[in-house]
């Protein structure tokens, strides 16, 4: 069922009184802690779920120390449509580089990058076109000068569909469960298939995750000394990719624990939350958010050419008891107030 | 200078009495972060970086997320000789599958290895024999079979100079020392050339170190499902060592942030004292522990047969501020009573 509601207004209309029709269940006093999500199954699952962990004395209680909770990021916790923001930068750099240096011009990968010819970056089996355009962009300078170039391009580039810097269009309903996830006791992690470096620029701005829970695709870095200066330098060696049965790999590698929440929207998620919550000696939680709101975002699952795809996990989904979000319906409102 | 004590109980008097000595310095009531320490400079430049960080109000004030310490592990934490311990783990553990697949006598880095002859594993620039030892007892097995083993391990084996478990001679005065920085707000890694899933084992216990905040050489896992089970199996794959010139690296790549203290005791500890504290705009530490204990501990800097060498970090100390800690002069006990 999808429930399509006329103008964002109505949408919050309805929500207020939904809200207000389900605050007899709520003590008197409580704040709503996800006022953005809409009453119904999703939200109920997650605040009984949360409560059952963290409040002490329950029998399913979980000490803070193993509250972990991960988050996918592109299409969990902001869109990847039409293109993960991280391409946009790719995409934006190149531009800016092939003005200083034309010679890149002849390079057959970055005329397709230039032209939008995404499918052929994403030829052959390790996509080689899209690795150069990444190696291009991402690699050759130090971490700073990526630090900054990042910064110096969400402060001027504009989403093409919202016209809104990329950095205000995270999620409002996620940024709320994030909240409410920390002031419940759990660490709230991002995993995702996007560069670390790219996301640890902004995630602590922008979703209050610090760098070092950051957990994304990640090539070393070479130690030098400049002039008295230790430097890293980006190169594209020894790439990580953090997605999919990756996802969980990576996991490992840099938390060390398993989760005991997962949160995802794409079969890149599948084994993230196939590893939170099978055979869990905790009480777990995984959940999907389901683009199905082509009026405020998009609506995909299997669509050729989106860039996240919804299949097997939502295949699995109720099998393994996973929570699934009906964006059009749950979301009451999608981004935070300008 | 060193100075030397006949007896431990003699040691304990002196700082006994070098403690009351100062106890004018402390305001009435203040109790002794580091008891273990004794009063002399290196202590004092501790309690004064700390306190000049961490004070609101205080011109060199740093914010609690960016107060980042690292922690070389062998050497630095506990000791590293003879061996390091996870050498003796992987002989001990080699010993026991011999047992079990006597046709691995076969193998000559297995016999080199058996035969304690470690010079032999070393060899070539890549040391194949030692990484042979390491994928036959660190690969091939879930995380989960791994850390039962090294739990086991933990459980039995002793130290073959202290007869103690080896969990059991951490150092106390880093014991005291990594409990006073998170006291006053500091996040505590280690960033260690041992390998992470063996110290996440115990690092929580024994540091008081999570193993999200444990980076260590890694090699990535294998994500499977065994009849309805997620499992993580171990492999030498893509294998990074976390020192020298890779300890930067593992910081950026793990944690995200450049650290404001760093500690350790070798030249593999050289890059990340330097990454720490050159040209850093935030006030910087640096440590190195100065094996000179040959009575309580062992003595060495170039010595060859040592698994630990200090030669050109402790070159450079005095030219970049850092603090040498004189082992047998500095600390009044080493090991937390049984």
């Amino acid at each position: 069922m999808d429930l399509r509601l006329s103008t964002p207004g109505a949408a919050r209309a309805v929500a207020l009184g939904l809200l207000v029709a389900a605050t007899p269940t709520l003590p008197v006093g409580a704040l709503d802690a996800l006022p953005s999500w809409r009453e119904g199954p999703a939200k109920r699952a997650i605040l009984s779920y949360v409560e059952r962990v963290s409040r002490p004395g329950s029998p399913d209680y979980v000490p803070a120390a193993e509250r972990i909770a991960t988050f996918d990021n592109d299409g969990t916790l902001w869109p990847e449509n039409p293109l993960p923001f991280q391409m946009f930068y790719a995409l934006d750099t190149l531009r800016e580089r092939v003005k200083q240096e034309p010679a890149l011009r002849e390079d057959p990968m970055v005329q397709a990058a230039l032209g939008g010819d995404l499918a052929r970056l994403l030829e052959g089996p390790r996509h080689e076109g899209l690795l150069r355009v990444l190696a291009l962009t991402h690699a050759g300078m130090t971490t700073e000068e990526f630090r900054t170039s990042v910064q110096r391009w969400l402060a001027t580039a504009r989403h093409p569909r919202y016209g809104r810097p990329y950095d205000q269009l995270a999620y409002q309903p996620m940024l709320e469960l994030l909240r409410h996830l920390r002031a419940k006791g759990f660490s709230t992690f991002i995993v995702s298939g996007g560069g670390a470096d790219f996301m640890r620029v902004w995630s602590e701005r922008v979703y209050g995750i610090p760098p070092e829970q950051v957990v994304g695709s990640t090539a070393l870095t070479r130690f030098e000394l400049r002039q008295g200066q230790p430097v890293l330098v980006k190169s594209s060696d020894h790439l990580f990719v953090d997605d999919k049965a990756g996802k969980p790999v990576g996991i490992h590698a840099f938390i060390g624990r398993r989760p005991i929440a997962a949160f995802g929207n794409s079969d890149g998620d599948l084994q993230m939350l196939q590893f939170t919550t099978m055979a869990n000696p905790r009480p777990s939680f995984g959940l999907l958010v389901h683009h199905t709101d082509p009026r405020r975002e998009y609506a995909y699952d299997a669509h050729p050419t989106s860039s996240g795809k919804l299949v097997e996990a939502l295949r699995q989904a109720p099998e393994r008891g996973w929570v699934v979000v009906d964006m059009a319906k749950d979301w009451a409102v999608l981004f935070p107030q300008p």
